[in-house]
């Protein structure tokens, strides 16, 4: 066991594994080459259709023991994954690492066959009764979380090893050119499958939507994938994509926004140029939402709105208020509409969006990202992972990422959530590090981080409720009480790495 | 010395390399890993921008004895290749080796930095008087001929190493993002420089139109650009990009063009999903022509027209002829206009164009491709390398790469050109096997590979003057007069290496 600097038990090793504890954001220098995938040759006349997801298995070489991966565009809509174990289980396959982009709740179906060894661990983070049952101590498998970006880099760095990518492809050609913006099952932007594309060392796109040659545009092309298997459905289109996403109703969720949008206006980054990314939750809808207001009133010309895009986001594209939108994954129909007509909608890879080991990401240009949290602690450092209870239920997706990158990365919760302070003496994970996070706004006061003092000069002088962290703590817990700390096991139930590789945190087994 | 499958004499090495003579299109296998490339980290707030071309090659890292590359998406008007040369020489360092897509007859300015050993050799083909000089014996640098699918191939698998690469970027970010679409020196695909960004150790993007971040749509991106240059100009926009590109008004020309197409109708492949390409020649274009009215009378769609394109592929896109362009260059402005705002007109790389080492290349999909000649044997081997007077003039361009790729390769040439024969006994150079060959049309007779017997059938019922390829040799020299061999030394001024990697044939020294 070592601490690292936030003062977290980082044990030397985990799943065989050697740790690096975290250190800090940005020193961690990469050394090395990017992990190359094996040359291989296909000449005129070959096929590539395999008639099942069966026989695709059996053509990839897959093994005991080895890593597949999917990509989670389909969200809670998806069937691939379960459809995939279910068949390498019907094989007689065990041991199998999964290092999907995410596991979604739909993917409980799987527990089974993590019960009984089929799967052996998993190199992404969970959410839902996967992660839970994790917690409790009712799957013996390893976890190991990333980050969006952490994850491309793990891939490029070699660290981990695809050995079969299933890459579920909404529009699709016999040859593998495929894009997500077509079909029963478009989902948008395939973002987070491009690094499996790249580095898998066999990739099967598997489509419920086979279209003559060439599928147009293409987005991962037919150079790099080795088989093409076509399947009824790939994922329930309602879960896919929501056909709408709305702006929260709640008072303390609009408070939260209004102090939000005014902290951006005092930061002095709302002008031309301006880049933007939220969520797609009530709360970030509804910042967003104040910025357009505001970004009509100056006539400001944004430059890039970023991220998981909504709707929200293409409307502001289409009114002239961003030049381009990023995308590296569509939340809703319209996010999906756009990014298959319009050209200034950019789709990008998680590398692309995220990864620090690269020539520099877009995260790396943001000017302001908006951010929820489970918890925050008087360092500021943001757990999204765990909640309160100290079960695992939650990925990182582009948290730790947005807020390292963005000049102004502002988190956004209700000082009290189900009965508990948002603001904790420690958080029960940390996901983030405090020193990438600027400022915390909760409808009952606004914490600046002390390496903003102009800004919090400026909130004063605007008259926003300003607080120092601590007396927002005390505060919240006049009120909530001070939560009774949780009873933890030794055992670690997951790794929270940090994007660069390093270990940030662990999660432990929750005592019953 | 050993002698390859087609009877051309191959030395064991060259330029410290061992050499693997020809053997067939299709066997050669590829082994081992891709080439990967340092993994770096650029943080927040880091400027790529440096103030000149003799900063980024400082900031470079570039040592005597390396190699550096530009693309030729710029043809004729490219500025950048002969600057940066100017700025190494001055800077004192010799022996660099050149990787470039391509060399024009605008680079004749480096010669000197040949001769002086600032330049050690070519990575790739040269065209004009670089190639006339190393023909003579005038310049002693090793050359090495790729084809646009061998350079592709032989950059993924590392055995060209690129050290620095240069990109010529008409719309560039400061943090690297760029296209080949908008600004003064627009070209349109940037498909040759996509292997280089991906495997070049340091990446310079060179620019003289620097637009706000991101510059949008993203074809090469940040992540993997080490440097930002502006510089005044990168070209001559006359010399880049031809306004129009016209068809053959030559009667010897249109008959060959008249009877290329009634070749393509009677092999039965002109149907719906026909896909076709052709180069920007003027016979060519006649072809594509008559293509595009059998295609209107037969009320066929067609599948994607392929290549470099030109207005006229990009006419039969928008009438429905095509259903989309595969664009690995622009030929003319509409080319470049309609890639910058169509999404069924699609940049390709020039590895998804035609690396035989891949997961299969779009040539591998092509039905027909129109090519030209220098000359042709009697085993229907083809010569676009040098003339008939034993120069080195031309690079092999797509040639060997489509026509292993297609199921119909077409060989248009007038029998007699500058009073020699095309088809000979012995080609001077074989750039293209004939196994891989369908047809040789001239207007005095159409001469069908053995390979395809039901062709040669259908032709002759349809009265069309199908020919033996020897015959149409005696009957042309019978009005030509046999040519007279050439005298060679011994001494090899450049290999012509085959798509896969192993040589095809040698170029030797012209006897003065």
């Amino acid at each position: 066991m070592a601490l690292n600097s936030l003062g977290r038990e980082i044990p030397a090793s985990y799943a065989g594994r050697t740790l690096t504890p975290y250190r800090d954001p940005f020193s961690n220098q990469p050394s090395g080459l990017a992990a190359p995938r094996p040359i291989t040759r296909v000449n005129p006349g070959t096929s590539k259709l395999v008639g099942s997801l069966r026989e695709a298995i059996e053509a990839s070489g897959l093994k005991d023991g080895m890593t597949i991966s999917t990509h989670h565009a389909l969200r809670n809509g998806d069937y691939l994954l379960n459809a995939v174990v279910n068949e390498i289980a019907a094989l007689g396959i065990r041991g199998i690492w999964i290092a999907s982009s995410s596991v979604h709740p739909v993917h409980a179906e799987i527990i089974p066959h993590i019960k009984s060894g089929v799967i052996a661990g998993f190199q992404c983070g969970v959410n839902g009764l996967i992660g839970e049952l994790a917690s409790k101590g009712e799957l013996q498998v390893p976890i190991i979380v990333r980050s969006h970006g952490g994850r491309a880099r793990a891939i490029l760095e070699g660290s981990v090893k695809i050995d079969v990518s299933f890459i579920a492809a909404p529009c699709c050609d016999p040859c593998g050119n495929l894009n997500g913006y077509f079909g029963p099952s478009a989902c948008g932007s395939l973002g987070y499958a491009q690094s499996d594309a790249l580095h898998a060392a066999c990739v099967v796109a598997v489509t419920d939507n086979l279209v003559p040659y060439p599928a147009v545009p293409v987005v991962i092309p037919q150079t790099l994938v080795d088989f093409v298997v076509q399947v009824e459905r790939l994922g329930d289109p309602a879960k896919i994509v929501s056909t709408t996403t709305r702006i929260t109703t709640d008072p303390v969720g609009l408070q939260i926004a209004s102090y939000a949008a005014q902290v951006i206006e005092a930061s002095g980054l709302l002008q031309d140029g301006f880049s933007f990314q939220t969520g797609s939750g009530g709360i970030s809808l509804a910042v967003a939402d104040k910025m357009r207001s505001a970004m009509r009133r100056g006539n400001i010309k944004g430059s890039f709105g970023c991220g998981g895009i909504t709707g929200y986001f293409v409307g502001m594209l289409e009114e002239g208020l961003f030049s381009s939108l990023m995308d590296v994954q569509c939340f809703d129909t319209e996010a999906v509409r756009s990014i298959g007509v319009n050209q200034a909608h950019q789709e990008i890879s998680a590398d692309l969006y995220a990864n620090p080991f690269n020539r520099g990401a877009v995260v790396n240009r943001l000017d302001c990202v908006i951010l929820g949290a489970t918890e925050v602690d008087c360092n500021f450092n943001v757990n999204v992972n765990t909640e309160s209870n100290g079960y695992l239920l939650h990925n990182t997706g582009g948290h730790s990422d947005t807020a390292a990158g963005a000049k102004l990365s502002i988190i956004v919760a209700p000082s009290i959530r189900g009965r508990l302070p948002i603001v904790r003496d420690q958080v029960t994970t940390i996901t983030t590090p405090g020193e990438t996070i600027s400022v915390v706004v909760t409808e009952r006061g606004i914490a600046v981080h002390d390496r903003h003092p102009e800004l919090k000069e400026e909130l004063i002088r605007r008259k926003l409720p300003v607080k120092e962290i601590h007396d927002l703590q005390k505060e919240t817990c006049r009120i909530t009480g001070t939560p009774r700390p949780l009873d933890f096991e030794d055992e670690i139930v997951a790794l929270i790495e940090y994007r660069d590789g390093s270990i940030i945190d662990v999660v432990r087994r929750v005592k019953e």
